[in-house]
């Protein structure tokens, strides 16, 4: 697997269907799906002068972008004929399969990218789809909103063959300055999706809790942020020596050892529930570290805790 | 309440027991406890110029700081007298008041700032069984591992009247450049410890838990952490915009809504299940989303979530 956060680099461009080998700005383009991140997609490749042509299940859901100079096809057999990259955001992978089979001649010599959020076995089924009916396939994650869609810091990984990568990386740059081939395996870029929003919900949830306990004294939320966010730059920076801990396998706890850990989460579960707060997080804190001090971890440091979780 | 990351100040400085109105680097202190934090705390002090006695239960765990120029008190009572200034930092709140018990007579008129890992509630006492023994107290929280100790960047947050605190703030000053009085209630400095300390656990959590699931596909954790070290500056920024709302009341999404992340949720829950990784955070976030979406918040943002928490 590539390293995270560096560009996949592959030799020579790929010819194809006598398309072009260089990358234009007048590259046509097709998105499927007008709900808001697809209206997103759209827009953005308009804004860097892709001719662009769109669809949507139930038409003139994307009135804006029509007057803007889009083509919203009559058919998705037509919008798919309209250029040789499709781009489709839809609900879900169901939605994906069943939206393309009335396209699927259409589809034969073109590259397909999906962009529908979802699993990793979904997108390795979506990939043999789309080879039995000729397309190349590409899996994307879009790890930002829609109104950050085209920005230079906006993320989305890729995962699938390079030639087809490269041969449109330019055109889906206009998505994100942070356009990255993360892997040959069209699988990645949903794993990386899921994973990286559980860290942020497990955060979220985390930061919910904390507002919620300093409300129980009229501590406005803003007041505790500034603590909140230099905190968590500090909790960022321990991962690192965590992340190097669970690929070394050797887990010694320089400073907070797994056991002195054990009384604060205690008081942090009292201090929830005299104040009528759910501790459910605490308590499953609680939980892995009675279960790693158990097994005899108790000097060792939290990436310890990585065993609970490995399959 | 102060507001966070400020310090309060008040008009003049403290004069008592005809100590220094002057807190000078030759100030003695007590420190009462020696744990790894505790030795770390003598250590810092000893470091900056302070004449330093210690005292344990089980004498001759500090042997290096005696070597350096401590005094080991033979009693708790003469480690107590031996300094207008006594700080106690052991395991849990009833032990500082098993230890102090032989010692009251020798408090009064004292400081007693303790520095022990508790609950609100449990500082709130251990001030008025101080008070009942003529001392003042501070109580405070170290947001640092030993090793931290003394370094400009280490915040240690008190609670208790300012007085004291002035007095002595120079002293405490030498454990951690971010000394910051942060309430005159002495409970608070245990909450803020909590409530940030479960922000942590469940950013650890949530890194682990992705770590687990890249690892099913022989992804390193280091090779992951850069995303995901990117992204949590990402996750920190969103809770900027979440603070206010949480303040105002109103919840409006700008771009991801509640009902947006429930598809998601159900990705990660299942790609962790067909990988053999523990659910049990998403499905506790699924659970949440659920349930502020059947309570007509749907088109809400995430900050919406506080109302699970609140009591």
């Amino acid at each position: 697997m590539s390293a995270v956060g560096s560009r996949c680099h592959h030799g020579g461009r790929h010819h194809r269907n006598g398309q072009k080998a260089t990358d234009m700005a007048g590259t046509p383009v097709t998105v499927i799906g007008m709900g808001m991140m697809g209206r997103a997609l759209a827009s953005a490749f308009m804004n860097a002068g892709h001719p662009t042509t769109i669809w949507n299940r139930t038409p003139g859901r994307a009135q804006a972008l029509v007057e803007a100079g889009a083509s919203e096809a009559p058919t998705v057999d037509a919008a798919v004929a309209a250029a040789p990259l499709v781009i489709v955001c839809v609900r879900d992978y169901g939605a994906v399969r069943d939206l393309l089979t009335p396209a699927e001649t259409a589809l034969s010599g073109r590259v397909l990218v999906n962009l529908t959020s979802g699993a990793s076995d979904e997108a390795r089924a979506m990939a043999t789809w789309a080879a039995e009916r000729g397309a190349e396939y590409l899996d994307g994650a879009i790890m930002m909103t829609p109104p950050g869609i085209g920005a230079p810091e906006t993320v989305i990984l890729y995962g699938g063959p390079p030639a087809p990568y490269e041969t449109y990386e330019q055109t889906l740059r206009a998505l994100g300055g942070g356009t990255t081939l993360i892997s040959t395996d069209v699988g990645l870029p949903s794993l990386y999706d899921v994973a990286l929003l559980g860290i942020m919900w497990s955060t979220f949830n985390g930061f919910m809790h904390a507002a919620a306990l300093m409300d129980t004294e009229k501590i406005a939320a803003t007041d505790f942020l500034p603590m909140a966010t230099d905190w968590l730059k500090g909790v960022a920076s321990f991962l690192t020596a965590y992340a190097q801990q669970i690929d070394e396998g050797s887990f010694a706890a320089e400073d907070a050892t797994l056991e002195t850990q054990i009384p604060p989460v205690r008081h942090l579960i009292h201090e929830s529930r005299i104040r009528g707060i759910d501790a459910t997080m605490a308590e499953y804190t609680g939980k892995l570290l009675a279960e790693a001090v158990d097994r005899g971890h108790a000097l060792d440091s939290y990436a310890r805790i990585i065993d609970h979780f490995r399959a």
